[in-house]
């Protein structure tokens, strides 16, 4: 078995190549542990988190938008960026973005996981969370300013099928659909 | 509901920040559907697969190495990236990558689904495969020359395990172990 030593890859030298609002991009030289260097291009990012909002008819709560990268109009679930001052508690961000996304609050919040989304290339960490008990918010937290965003609830069925129609086509979204369906396997199991 | 021009962002202007091995950085001026401008930092990327490699067994067939951007080593399902000419057939890219960072020919390699890992700045897709019927090469492929791995054959409980102890860690890896978890609940119905 091998040791961390056997791994790691030491920075000789950064080179900044980019900052930017959502992202900034390094480029590292990097001494190799065989020996030898190598280049790693590297995207610094602060993090997100999505979240599952079910609703009290057994809905899964998505957002419509374009994105730019794709040139398409996709079905997510709601999901943002960690604000500074949220870092140690996306749980914040989670309120704060369902209810800017979606105008719902929900009374439950709970944590399902944090994933790398693109280990070879980004830092960036999405914070997943399930939120239930959902409750219209009468004044809701205004979305930002630059985003378009048209509201769906859909059935499980409905979801897996816009998975296979395309219009659900990212990562954190599939995820989350599984994640419906697994647990929904899971509870038809204790029934039994 | 919205219409599609109701959503687009239409590029006005690109600039062209970055052309690396991996990504290529563009920051785009793009004409808000409602009115005004915006900045769209993009990271475009030729796209991967991800195989989730089952062994008779029953276990999922891992690599072990050092992710520059996390600064750690992670257990990840066996992924690469598409070269050029294997662009319309993924699956040649799954096949390639399975035996070179495991020695693994896969008799069944089966479509699982397409997804982009971070749609709100990259184009990167990821096409996840499933391989079953598992055969030791005898003269597999090289590995990379820049990369350090090492393979690991996990149970289910294993690899779930592996996620709470934050050594599995990335989304297609979460990703996959949730699939194996679904399939083998929805096989455990069948059974019933």
């Amino acid at each position: 078995m091998l040791e961390y030593r056997d791994f790691e890859e030491k920075t000789i030298k950064r080179t900044e190549i980019f900052k930017g609002k959502i992202i900034d991009v390094y480029l590292d030289d990097v001494a190799l542990p065989m020996g030898g260097t190598a280049k790693r291009e590297l995207v610094l990012h602060n993090g997100g988190v999505g979240i599952i909002p079910i609703t009290k008819e057994n809905k899964l709560v998505m957002v419509k938008q374009f994105r730019k990268p794709l040139e398409k109009v996709v079905l997510e679930i709601p999901a943002g960026k960690i604000d500074p001052g949220e870092g140690k508690e996306p749980i914040k961000t989670a309120v704060r973005e369902l209810e800017e996304e979606t105008g719902y609050h929900a009374e439950t919040l709970t944590y399902v996981n944090e994933m790398y989304l693109s280990p070879g290339f980004s830092n960036e960490k999405l914070y997943i969370y399930a939120a239930a008990d959902l409750e219209k918010v009468e004044h809701p937290l205004p979305q930002d300013e630059d985003e378009v965003l048209e509201l769906y609830e859909l059935t499980l069925a409905e979801a897996k099928q816009a998975i296979l129609d395309g219009l659900i086509c990212d990562a954190k979204t599939i995820f989350a659909v599984q994640y419906w369906e697994l647990m929904q396997a899971k509870q038809g199991e204790d029934h039994t």
